[in-house]
């Protein structure tokens, strides 16, 4: 039996409070906030939930063996720390930190400690984002081209952090998962409409080795919803739109057959595309922050790596940082260091 | 009666001759193209149309008003410009030229001749566009912020140009014509993956004066087809999706109602969005081809400048070629001459 | 203060309890099921909730002044006899009763006990029905022709009512709310595919008077979801789709404008249809089942009559007992009595 | 080499010279229509095709194999008999007549010449309809239960004929085509709104054996086109939506998996629902009435019976036939008659 604590009773917290609650093998023993408020509903829900506003509780108790962390950005350094200092396993909601530098201490601190860290990028156990991931491995695609991505809507503006912190580690990890490496080198273009300083457009892109692209479009100030990523392959090419219900993957059988090497003319290329059929594989159901729990778990009782572990927690930091300092310097390219 | 001659009997100009036939007020008196073979079936077909293989017929034949150029963009030059000197009129297909330098070369002819000089650019007088064109300048987008537009599909691949140069031209012209200005600076990004140095895939981004911002994603290698281009108000906002057969211009009463300056919490900041009534106009039901040919045989026969005018077609290779050159550099914004 | 005992802790009960705890001016303060395993979760949800397994407990309470009825349709008429003859304002889920002669039995009780009776059919309180609802009023759509309703889906399938019985009392209500009469005639054919005679397939026609129809197709068996009606009217026409997320209904502002008396041609004719604007109208944003709970405490608080009273559940009961007789005998035309 | 002679230039004829003159092993000798006027562009469009008012002048012609009638329904008879007796195969434009009678006279005509008769169902010609019956052929959907078609639109009202004469042609004859069997019943309900006795809605329901059902709206007063056929089989279930452009036909693997006989609970029954893979098959690329054309070439080069032949052509009208005879009398059952 798994013991965990959760530090942050906020807008999150409580889904994980839920969804651990019915990991078998798992049991939450503590919820911790510095607002008692918060804390009162959950103890009345889970009888035998212990609550407290010290989160050094948790880390003193030797039946808690690990910490979720649902606080802002801010405060994940010094609690992750905290926690694997204690000897706690942890799981850190994304994104890991707010630099880089941070992002890196903390993963190297869980390799010290030989414990488990997870981050929280739910995507990537989303059963769409798995399925494209398996398609992707047993070769379907063929060589990978490019990835197209744009999750835009109207709203929630945040106050501390510009639109690709708050909706690109969505797309950023889904694309270093699928493509299994980090880029080489990140741009981005975007502007502040409605607030001073605080971009609510942004375009990112980022190149890999081997002239592989990918886009990204976030925004808060878009008038229709959209959640569609697509990938292109030699072989076949992925939609994936998460706003469909019943068809969120669909895979295309279509490709550029034999480009003519000499000057042919537009007729004679015409037969040269393959548009087959479009398959859309049905999907498990589960929800996604559920089989995150259940990874979490299986991962400490096993002595397993996470999927989402430091390091893939750093590399998207890396990514955010680069676009946001690419942003303030007219979308330039920036390079990511290849010791990092 | 406007007398027209058709320079290029290959994809367009007999689209070209097929309209211009339908337009009161205009006789296609000639057609011209160094291939006899693509001649005999339009002679055939149009009784009373002359044929020719040498285009100084057509110049020297002085019941003609107007050369209609239909030929690939390396010849428009020299056949403009020829055109021009003999005292005709003269509509060019798009892009009006290959550099910028050539492009301004024929504008200057045209107003040192004093002729109408039109170049093809068929959207601009596509129904859904003038419509939208219509909802801006009578206010009811607000301030524009920005503009996002995709054109996508499988194919078809040229040989001789990039991406940019085939589609991105309907789209820059859009824009341009919306906006009503030229942009500052122009930069893209993109690769080529099944030519060498022949770029099937880009992403462009356009900067224009108080942060307007566009963005346009050109691709021959996408699985599904798309025509979709948002246009982000202050006010309101609009998406033209041009494969809606019903309903392609949608206009958003939404907007950004009124960000709290302090910091305001989350559940507050949610009624500050306002989500509308969605209106979808009737649009005018005219090709658009027919519509432009029709706009040519006005501007002669009134002395009006057209909607697509040398400078038009100017702005457009201007865009064109900063953004292949800022793709052959790495992405690097190119600023666009304020002289041109 | 309003205060409500709920009857039945099965699917429906804890969401009209949790509906009516955000009601200001309401207090549930009773819930009584026969499965006291089905009380205990909701007592420590609601600390004020009292509960029981006896419903005679809530009838004897002087405080109680409403009871809420979601138990099995065959339970209906005794605890709704039952409670109005307590003096208890009633809300009895959908639909009514089994038969009409039932239905009628419960609407006559309570119209001689003075007190309020409301069915639940939620859909009536749905933002998108009651705009539908607005526009007929206000003479949008001109005189209605007709009315075409698909409610299909892969399951679930019930084991002790048929298809019409599960979904039709949706689109019936729906249909005389917007209609504000009774059909004449209700016939209906269908089929059992994977159970004995209970069918899982059916396609319902209502005749009105002047001509107007309403045609109504559901099923347990179709492969893709639908929610849709479409509403014909000689001036304007609606499409009501419950899927889509943000055009929930579109107005049309299209007609046959003139038809010519003469044997007109073809070409002729065509110039008749007018296409117009499509408007999507702003629809509040408000959980059905939450504006039906405000509208029963608001009803008993004022002593107004419900928009879905005792009148309106039996006819919807008249039309869906006429439908499965119809389906019975072959898709014969059943009257409906003008008495009832 | 097979020689053809078209009567009719109207709307239809034209379409059918083009691509029977596209037909390897096909010429077009004669167009005839009563009208010289519409010949004369055809004439000069195929400069080898003769041209006649005198529809004898064709039947007369020993180099002239086959006749195509193109007229108006009510010409088909003495037409198609009298070139049968002129020893011609014929094709004929759907549908076959305007009573079963007519249709089957001219039926047994072509039997008694020993001539090739086809009807020009093109939808059954059409790639998308073409994959669904080749599914329904090797088993993919199992038994099949049912089949539900929408086809409406807003105009073109026809001023001669009723909606189901005029829509329901297709859907009868792609559904007969499917199910390889007549229907034993035919009922309809509908109303004409805008012209008097020419109804411009209907609801139609076929039964077939083992209850076999299949329900058809056509409609000429709908907002929104719609062009889609569901089918319902035991094992897979398929939706073709002609208006797709790129997934006309989708094949889901869903079904009822087991219903439990016992009064299971409603959470046991939603695992008895498969939801699977959904497949849109690629389709070929080739216009419809393009391979009518080769098929009754081929049916007369060969010796072969035409897919649509006399007799499917006779059970079409008899469906249309009846479900007309229905709507007059109130939506009453007509059986179709074993010995037509």
């Amino acid at each position: 039996m798994v013991h965990l604590a959760v530090i942050g009773a906020g807008y999150w917290g409580p889904n994980l409070i839920r969804n651990f609650s019915q990991v078998p093998g798992a049991r939450v023993a503590y919820v911790c906030d510095l607002d008692s408020a918060k804390l009162a509903p959950l103890a009345s829900q889970y009888p035998t939930l212990a609550t407290t506003t010290d989160y050094h509780d948790l880390l003193r108790d030797p039946k808690v063996d690990a910490i979720v962390i649902a606080t802002p950005v801010s405060t994940h350094r010094r609690l992750a720390l905290d926690a694997l200092r204690a000897g706690k396993h942890v799981l850190v909601e994304k994104p890991l930190a707010a630099t880089t530098e941070t992002a890196c201490e903390i993963s190297d601190a869980a390799h010290a400690a030989g414990r488990v860290l997870m981050v929280g990028h739910t995507f990537i156990y989303n059963p769409a984002v798995v399925k494209v991931k398996e398609m992707i491995e047993r070769g379907a695609l063929g060589e990978i081209y490019y990835i197209d991505s744009s999750r835009v809507n109207l709203g929630l503006h945040q106050f501390d952090i510009n639109v690709i912190w708050d909706l690109a580690p969505h797309d950023v990890s889904i694309i270093l998962y699928w493509l299994g490496q980090r880029p080489l080198r990140v741009s981005a273009r975007g502007n502040s409409y409605t607030q001073t300083d605080i971009e609510d457009v942004a375009f990112l892109t980022l190149e890999f080795e081997n002239k592989v692209m990918a886009h990204i479009h976030v925004s808060w100030m878009s008038p229709a919803k959209l959640r569609r990523t697509t990938v292109v392959g030699s072989k076949q090419m992925i939609v994936y739109d998460d706003l469909e219900t019943m068809e969120k993957v669909k895979l295309y059988d279509s490709r550029v057959e034999a480009l003519m090497l000499n000057q042919a003319t537009r007729a004679e290329l015409q037969r040269t595309y393959r548009v087959g059929d479009v398959l859309s594989p049905r999907l498990d159901v589960i929800e996604p922050l559920r089989a995150e729990c259940e990874h979490f778990v299986e991962c400490i009782a096993k002595g397993k790596t996470p999927r989402t572990d430091g390091n893939a927690g750093v590399a998207v930091v890396q990514v955010l940082e680069a676009a946001t300092r690419s942003l303030k310097e007219g979308g330039r390219s920036i390079e990511i260091g290849a010791t990092l």
